[in-house]
């Protein structure tokens, strides 16, 4: 570890001649003011929600690497439609990471900052992928005696987005919900949650493999979408649960389109009359991944009581207000072992981060592999 | 005109085989209760939304005739598919017709009802494709002195809708929208309230001569879908109008996405700071019609703040409550013979309307084509 005075720090470069550039970058460390610490960051993971700031829709086929095995440079294409949506990021040299944990190394003046000195604390707010990190102490959380960097680093974005989905299906009067890619670290969690507080939950995977992930933690409903009888599966699924609410992280081809299908046919099972608009019951799925960068194809053969709209952690936890947002993070840390626990594929330094067969590897968004990053490294 | 004891009756019935069949039947006119009056049916309209339950997805061209001239059967095969989701309604003989106008010529008992004695009333309620209507006095409305029947006929769909559309615009805090086959008769509606209530609104058309019909009637922004610089004409007139709701008749093919494309594109114009996310200004989308029957395709090249729904007049109706459909109803028969006059193609009578040239016709849905039958021809 050097004094802290400056560090590491990965960035994100878009050009306005459409080249990408990823690169590490020596930045001072700024001084912590009285509501501030700076910690030293020892654990950030890559989560599929930083990509499209790192990557985007860059062409990484296009990728060449330059500057040094210490300091490596990545270069890649910008397709030109993508280009245009990225104005406002131009020419910018942009820090990455949503979420990190690590160990206060300096404080600010205010009693709260300097009881934080020598915590291990979790932190959200960007720019994660990052030796030191100056910090408002709001924006830490102590973790709990015993709890690693490693521990604490996912505590925010997954753990979040699975208890506001759950969240989000209460407030909008849906009674059991709906989960793709659901053998990912956010579904396991998502499984966890759903068996704790009896919640039906409709898993849908790929693979007899992830199937047995979910089943080995205990998951009742678990549908996969390339057998013969997925639709019946699902249908049956959705009848047993009542579920009329999706959270889709694939977002491309025909899955949406499958969901509210299968759930308006569960909904005319028990219609009692003919409705010429399809049954009355309001299904909703919310996209908020895309594994699947290919249009999502809508038959609409499901009435129109229906809404497929995008879902995003930040402002559904803005809607939520503070009393829900403390609830819910209360429950992460009382948990973060146990329900929230993260499983990582490789602990990687920032310089691996730009390694191009690391970067393919963790662009590809397999299901069960995730990075984590740690800057000290 | 006969006694009105009895009438013909226009009926769709899908058989299990998977046949459908459209026939006249000939029924009893039940008699009036205290609170219902008879009406003799001399005009009502048929709309994209009668056909849904009047023919559906059937394949028509498999039609065949039978009957005879005065009472003409049609027979047509639904795909196996739509059979599936139609099943409530299998071997049950279906009246057809949301809307009509006529004149009352008996009445029940009620002090309401007798005073409805001879006047000329438009009514909602289904089964209007039929010579005598017994309908209770709640769903009857007068029509002012002069009108006839023909003017009274599309009072509800067609006008409520239109009122409906900028009524959830003001509900769901957008301050302008947009519309697509924006020169139809409901199209047409919406600009003339448009230009009186001063909201801005962008109509999106199919061809010039679309766009002459609205430039005709005072339109201000006419965007055509054909053009090859439809994105920017859309994109431009969004930005000046600050639309960011959109109500669709179209639903299939790319149009939808391509509406919350420009509207992506329009609130970054104005955007300060870069979001990864896309901008955080919520679009939506409401698809109401499927002119064009191939799936929806989203590009979801805009963000994750965005919904696209399917919009019903009846939910809306029961949703903004009794207050705002008073305030409604009242401003459609004030504006009756202007801002809400209907233009019909043709008047016909119950068994033209099942002629296969004339079924042809109004199942293209042409835009600015309309049918209006007249029961008592």
């Amino acid at each position: 570890m050097s004094d802290g005075k400056s560090g590491l720090q990965l960035r994100s470069l878009l050009k306005k001649s459409g080249e990408l550039e990823l690169s590490l970058v020596d930045v001072p460390t700024p001084e912590p003011a009285n509501d501030e610490v700076v910690v030293h960051v020892e654990a950030t993971p890559i989560n599929p929600s930083d990509l499209g700031l790192l990557i985007g829709p860059a062409d990484m086929s296009t990728a060449k690497v330059s500057g040094t095995r210490d300091a490596p440079v990545i270069t890649a294409k910008m397709p030109e439609a993508a280009l245009r949506m990225m104005a406002a990021r131009l020419d910018q040299s942009l820090p990455v990471g949503n979420e990190g944990a690590g160990v206060v190394v300096r404080t600010g003046s205010s009693d709260a900052a300097k009881a934080l000195m020598g915590k291990t604390v979790s932190m959200i707010g960007g720019a994660m992928y990052t030796q030191y990190r100056t910090i408002k102490v709001r924006d830490v959380m102590e973790l709990p005696a015993g709890a690693t960097p490693a521990d604490g680093a996912s505590w925010f974005v997954n753990p979040l987005t699975a208890l506001g989905m759950t969240e989000t299906m209460r407030r909008e009067n849906h009674k059991a919900l709906v989960h793709t890619a659901a053998a990912s670290n956010l579904g396991q969690m998502l499984n966890k949650i759903c068996i704790k507080d009896g919640i039906g939950l409709v898993n849908i995977v790929r693979s007899k493999e992830q199937a047995d992930i979910l089943h080995k933690i205990g998951a009742k409903h678990v549908v996969d979408s390339t057998a013969a009888s997925f639709m019946e599966d699902l249908t049956g699924a959705l009848v047993e649960t009542g579920a009329t609410i999706a959270f889709d992280a694939i977002g491309g081809g025909k899955l949406a389109s499958q969901i509210l299908t299968a759930m308006e046919i569960a909904a005319n099972k028990t219609a009692k009359e003919y409705s010429r608009y399809g049954s009355s019951v309001f299904k909703q799925v919310y996209i908020y991944g895309s594994l699947d960068n290919r249009p999502t194809e809508l038959t609409r053969a499901f009435g129109l009581t229906w809404s497929v709209s995008g879902w995003l952690l930040t402002p559904f936890l803005m809607k939520a207000g503070p009393e829900v947002n403390a609830r819910m993070r209360k429950r992460v840390v009382d948990e973060l072992t146990t329900t929230f626990a993260s499983h990582y594929t490789a602990t990687i330094s920032l310089a691996d981060a730009l390694r191009p067969e690391i970067v393919a590897a963790y662009q590809r968004k397999t299901t069960g592999e995730k990075y984590l990053i740690d800057p000290s490294l």
